[in-house]
């Protein structure tokens, strides 16, 4: 008998509404959408709302809102965006904690009622998240994938494409490391058709998309002026989803459990994998220039920092 | 030269926005989102979040946040959502009168640069709105259309679906007249696959659903808490916007300006209509019960009774 | 661990050729096509030729050609469209006979290695291979399906569609018993968007779309000259394809074993059914007419002439 | 108002047959097979039978098969695969001939019904006949444009993906020059990801599968042993024709007239370029190592050689 796919996303923010929105649009699979007691009524409101969107789209998903997770049970991916955001007089680590709180508590109740499930997480910092959802697992390393690159890989290339006004289609924009200020770009892996892409603008021009690339979350956050961005977030979440839940063996960049890869051990950080049926099925090792890796020790280093504040909770 | 077609939606919030969004996944065009000056910049921070998310979705579209009306100019379809929600101790004439006031003011300036655009109104009251942008736009009948039936046909479809656990590309409710209380759903036109749903449902369950679809907004309004339903009117306005954008002449549930139609004159009502590259191509009379005809006679008269709040401003 | 699906057709003719590359379009799953070893390297050509096309729709599926049944081991659904074309001077008799010996050596390989896989059968005529594959296979009745009726209601809302120049969306056409001469159309569960087309078209108008549709599959036949129909055929059975693999539940006609479904016993006839995961999870049974209980009899007696002719072997 | 797209495919054999179907189920416009009277008849019975497949697939396109070139006035969009194959005892000489014969007479009549109409040229031996189509039509240059590197590099990609085990969406192949044994990849313009092939294979088994590339189309022809390829050139010339008619400005290979670029004059070539609504909007010229530029050389050469023949007509 086949079965539709199950895909649980904790977290009904604008992040997580958003992405089950989307898996529902590409009929991935029946959706959970969970979120605190508090917001329970909001939660399923959420829920019936894109529930009622689907005979228009002609896709054939459940998609329910609730507070409890046994209705989890026997998911096939979970995709964690729980957390809160920094607020004005709450410190870095403050945050971290707080946040690492959340993740522990939401992946213990995850994993007891979808043991097999594979995670993706969102929450932030996500390096530090992803690792912490790791511990708190158990699960095999596979498992266990953060997202970063994939949304800021969308942000490169969608300047790229129009810079150059041509179709986002054949715009690869590739970075490895942290989300934000300690992004590493690889820009000579860079390429618009298998153009490399230095061969198609002058490298102030590039060095200055890298620059609104790296600040991108924060450029989205000012405009806003009360929030962040949620748009391009769940269409990266969705795409990891995809991959996974249609074991297409994509070639994407996402925070992997290194063990001696890149030289680096214990450690999340960005760098590219294949995501399929299992999870992470591979990581791609590279060859990166001195000042690359040196980019990507500082990028390391800057998880160890957060990753200290979180074992020291 | 072949060009993108290109949509404006007017009014930034959630429904607007997402509406914009689901233009953008669906490919439909270079979409321009607009609100007011104050808010100018969240305008332009959702549009930028929505193009950063078209690489991975593999769109070529731009999306473009303003607040200048000239950013619209040449627009081949425009979607007008704007407008005020019902505050606490605000009258249903007051809300009528600002609303009518904004929708006014949008469809002059919308018109001034789009002189040969379609118009889809969402703006609340809508059969009222509808009327409005009609006699401001000074546009012919079949380029002004509002949107209601597709939502409540959505929204009893999914509960149908849910209820006989079958797919929704099946289910085929029917509605006319207003939006809400004075929805009138011909439940013999409705069925599954062709089977006439009173073959398949006992009529006191029938009935127990077509109240629920009268009062689908108001249920997710309640459990919101705060806000109102964005997904479903979002993607119903995506689906007359997709029957138009490609001429595809659709059978949908629309408002339009009827002139004798149904024995009605001078008067904007929820009616069956071929959506298509003109517009409303065609308004499809049924022949009704005394019943259904007493009930649709009452929709008329609540859609007057606004519409004359509106005249005598 | 998440697995894509796995579909095989039997016979890499047109239609099974055809059918093959549009499930790998859809990217429902791994495709194996399969046909007699004299034709292994064509198979193995078209196959290849298929997998060539999938970088640039972006599907991630494998598809194989072969001679060998042991490439169609695990698979969840198996499509066999195997069987010979009525030639000249063979009596309809010999082609029942033919095709039936072809029908149970296929289903006997197909069995064997994939015990829990659904079946769909195309050869002709095609009731009674049903027939002889759900006896081959001893499989439960759910798990063996004969396509027919989502052709014949094809054809029929294609010539609706173009007479009353509206979409293909909204046009539901319905048709109970046999493909060909003994088909019974069902014109009053037929509507265009919920409007029963007897409101729309004149009844002498309807009759001839009838016959039109009724020697639909002649039609075609005549203007090639030189072989049958294949666009719409394989386009018939990647829906039913679909609605299996992701259990959406739709609401098709199919040719379904009944057991007093409209008061026949152990017969195969096209009835409608709600094709999901487990196969036919439901027949619709509906009240008939007189007349058209009367056309049903005279369709399922023509099943019954063929099955007799079958049993005899 | 909004029309529907036209598009004209000539030439109703298993790849433009197929090309008019891919266009119709991604509904990029209403569609015209065309092919010489004495086959009106079958392409009539093929369009007719994929116009009943529209239903099923939910696509609004008409589609029309004819012998007549009136039927075709005012097209957006003119696919040419008129021409014969290559038959025993032919020279080469003599195809080319024929088919250059073929192509002036298809491009004069498309012409002059459709002066506006950008053109896509797939026939035999392409380079020339796209150098014959440009000079019979009178178009600006960025109106004709031959198909080769498409497939070359779908062809390519599939190979490398399988190889890799990795999805398809990330395999990115380059190719220059003509199709086929004077093909030119350029390997270090070849990514996954943005990783360069070459840091993912030996370049041994790259040479293997650069070869298996260039020998792909009698790859084909052989295990067919009766006809060629037409998935995946049906895929190709969809993919083209999507970019031009959505304006999508996609960077695709493509056999475009150069006047100077990579030092060549007055010669059609497969070069990078970016297709949008315009046709070939930019050519993107490269830096050559002095192997790779030797090798279009001799590519060049080889095109060259066939337009004498055709110039001597």
């Amino acid at each position: 008998m086949l079965k539709r796919k199950k895909i649980s996303v904790i977290g009904a923010g604008f992040t997580g509404a958003t992405t089950a929105f989307m898996l529902g649009l590409k009929e991935l699979g029946d959706i959970v959408l969970l979120d605190i007691p508090q917001l329970e009524n909001p939660t399923r409101g959420k829920a019936l709302d894109m529930l009622e969107a689907m005979p228009v789209v002609g896709s054939d998903v459940h998609i329910v809102g609730t507070s409890s997770y046994e209705d989890t049970a026997d998911s096939d991916l979970v995709i964690i965006t729980a957390g809160v955001a920094r607020k004005p007089g709450m410190s870095r680590d403050d945050l971290v904690n707080t946040n690492a709180g959340i993740v522990k508590s939401v992946t213990e109740q995850v994993v007891r009622f979808s043991p097999n499930t594979v995670l993706i997480i969102l929450s932030n910092p996500v390096d530090a998240m992803t690792y912490v959802a790791y511990k708190t697992s158990g699960f095999p390393k596979e498992r266990v994938i953060g997202q970063a690159g994939v949304l800021d890989t969308a942000r490169f290339n969608a300047f790229v494409a129009e810079e150059l006004s041509v179709s986002v289609d054949e715009v690869h924009g590739f970075v490895l490391g942290v989300h934000g200020d300690d992004m590493v770009p690889l820009v000579r892996y860079s390429n618009v058709g298998g153009v490399p892409l230095e061969k198609l603008l002058p490298a102030k021009r590039i060095e200055e998309i890298v620059q609104r690339t790296r600040t991108g979350g924060g450029e989205i956050v000012n405009l806003l002026g009360n929030g962040s961005a949620y748009y391009a977030p769940a269409a990266s979440l969705t795409q990891m989803a995809e991959a996974i839940l249609k074991d297409k063996r994509r070639l994407l960049p996402a925070i992997a459990y290194l063990q001696g890869e890149f030289g680096y051990e214990d450690l999340f950080l960005g760098v590219p994998t294949v995501l399929g049926g299992k999870g992470i099925e591979r990581i791609v090792e590279l060859e990166l220039t001195e000042e690359e890796k040196a980019a990507l020790d500082k990028s390391a280093q800057s998880v160890r920092n957060v990753i200290k504040v979180v074992s020291n909770r």
